[in-house]
């Protein structure tokens, strides 16, 4: 945590900030430790703040043992104000995609003759370099989340409904080796596999069917993020073609990584293969991003996107080809840039596998 | 949903307002229907607008036909400006505490003649109050946790790590009319019971722990929320005193309820009687919140809340003393506050269940 907190103040030093007040979740768990679902805290270049409410009052000291912390009763402002934690900030950062417009009036309100800034992606840009410690526990998610892949695919049957595979995923998860689950894992089949983002229904798996199982382990709070896509029964030549397209264009993604990179680039490469192969529109999100703490984290690799692929960070390649009404195939695998290559860190085959 | 939607726009018109713009999540899905991670929703007097991104291109139409739905490719509000969505709005209102700064800076910047008016709670007030269908579903979710508890209860055993309660728990419920768990399943054991939010770890069951299990089914996105506290072994005389405490504390809320009481006032009622009983202190967090399609909704019941227990809201009353570093005890149960009379939604036993 101490390390982390430094490389933030590095920053507020380069810009001449006095504070930076957090209030991203994801970020808040990442310079303190804390995990609870309300809270806000505050760096200066000597000390470091944590304020959430009652209900964490013994958990906090616990997560968060470097920083100082506060009990609000009600508004988490207000410790602000009473303990004058921002009393010689002249320059106090906040986080302008993060903190809602009334958390912004009530700072203003708490410390009006202070100057506030405006930041995005501050302390983003620095979570997107992974430390040692960081990349072991994604790591073991990875490990964690291929150890259920193995454990559940056998248990695939056509007549399976898609909630009984998600509540396999949690099941097996918590048993190998996650200590939660990195999101609610998307099951998908048949037409609605065309939704990238379906959620799990009753439907069953029925012959024809694309499969999409989209789902990660945690392991600490570090996550994983992988899917494969099954058949249930004999598929078309149609759709072993597009199968093999999105297979073709994940082999490709990897190989084409190189340390330095645009981000946005790497989503050309793999975007114009997939037009090549009669899917451009059908290739209708990006081609990843970073995850860690939270799942979708910086670089985004997309079309607009103008991120680069710098040593350390780690990311998903996620091509999809999503026809309406009929199914869609993503094959989604994460990668280590280490210091000198890509490394993958999921090992799943991605042949198609069908099931009946 | 025309329903929610014309609800909204009375309250409106009684605020003479041209437009609203609806970031929060869960508003976005109880007046479209739309369920994805991504959106921003525009209510005016004569349309409803939904602007997502491109993974949910085929997805957006299926869950919110009643909408005109925008992909934006990047920036959501960059189609308000390109489709002139605001152009007839002289008064518009946003959601104050869930509007970013910087999505308070986009709006404002693509209708710059706009008057930009801050609300707190529009919606929530409007979703506290129940439809009959919406109760439906919240039954249909309280049954289902019913069955869950009922089929993992009997599996507790002494040396069970708590994330195994926790896979049995995700298992169970998706088997048993769950269509999603409602949040994270906490279940936390032994010291770490007197934490309230503890998340599960790899800690197993121990004699002489107290094991609180609070976990909720959800049913086509409405949820449910109940807690049991568990001991292993044989408590101690303090222990089962603590316990009964609770207990006293959960049958008193449940027969203090008075349809369109002060919230905070049967939250005083509570918090009186189990300082009487010794655990003032102890009882470290508010007694109860309204849920539905969020899992904390209007109305709060606490010290400092000023909302009202209405005809026709779903609140919880979820007592709870925690003793550091000894342990923890919430007894949880969902009320239906319908136009008479308070029902309790969940009717799984209160008394000391102990296992070995």
């Amino acid at each position: 945590m101490h390390d982390r907190i430094e490389r933030v103040r590095a920053k507020m030093r380069e810009l001449n900030l006095d504070a930076l007040v957090v209030s991203s979740r994801t970020n808040i768990r990442y310079l303190t430790g804390f995990s609870g679902s309300n809270g806000l805290a505050v760096v200066t270049h000597d000390n470091a703040y944590l304020i959430t409410d009652n209900r964490y009052r013994d958990q906090a000291p616990l997560e968060a043992p470097n920083a100082e912390i506060f009990i609000a009763v009600e508004n988490l402002y207000r410790p602000l104000k009473g303990q004058k934690l921002l009393q010689n900030c002249k320059r106090t950062a906040f986080e302008a995609n993060h903190l809602s417009f009334r958390g912004f009036s009530h700072l203003r309100d708490i410390a009006p003759n202070n100057h506030f800034i405006a930041t995005e992606n501050l302390i983003e840009k620095i979570v997107a370099i992974k430390s040692r410690v960081e990349i072991d526990k994604i790591q073991a998610a990875c490990l964690a989340t291929e150890k259920t892949w193995a454990a559940v695919l056998p248990m695939l049957r056509p007549g399976m409904a898609e909630v009984e595979i998600v509540s396999e995923l949690y099941y097996q998860g918590l048993r190998n080796g996650a200590t939660a689950m990195a999101f609610e894992p998307i099951v998908a089949s048949g037409k609605r596999s065309a939704l990238p983002h379906g959620t799990a229904t009753s439907k069953s798996l029925q012959p024809g069917d694309f499969v999409v199982i989209d789902f990660g382990c945690e392991v600490d709070g570090l996550k994983s993020d992988m899917t494969r896509t099954v058949f249930v029964g004999e598929p078309t030549a149609d759709q072993r073609q597009m199968y093999e397209a999105v297979k073709t264009a994940n082999a490709l993604a990897f190989s084409s990584i190189r340390i330095n990179m645009k981000a946005a680039e790497l989503d050309k490469i793999v975007r114009d293969r997939l037009t090549e192969l009669g899917f451009e529109k059908e290739f209708s999100h990006s081609l990843g991003h970073g995850f860690g703490l939270g799942i979708h984290e910086i670089p985004r690799i997309g079309q607009k996107s103008k991120d680069w692929l710098l040593p350390n960070s780690v990311f998903t390649i996620e091509p999809g080809v999503y026809v309406p009404d009929m199914g869609g195939v993503r094959i989604e695998d994460d990668v280590l840039l280490a210091e000198d290559t890509p490394q993958l860190l999921t090992h799943i085959g991605r042949e198609l596998v069908t099931i009946d």
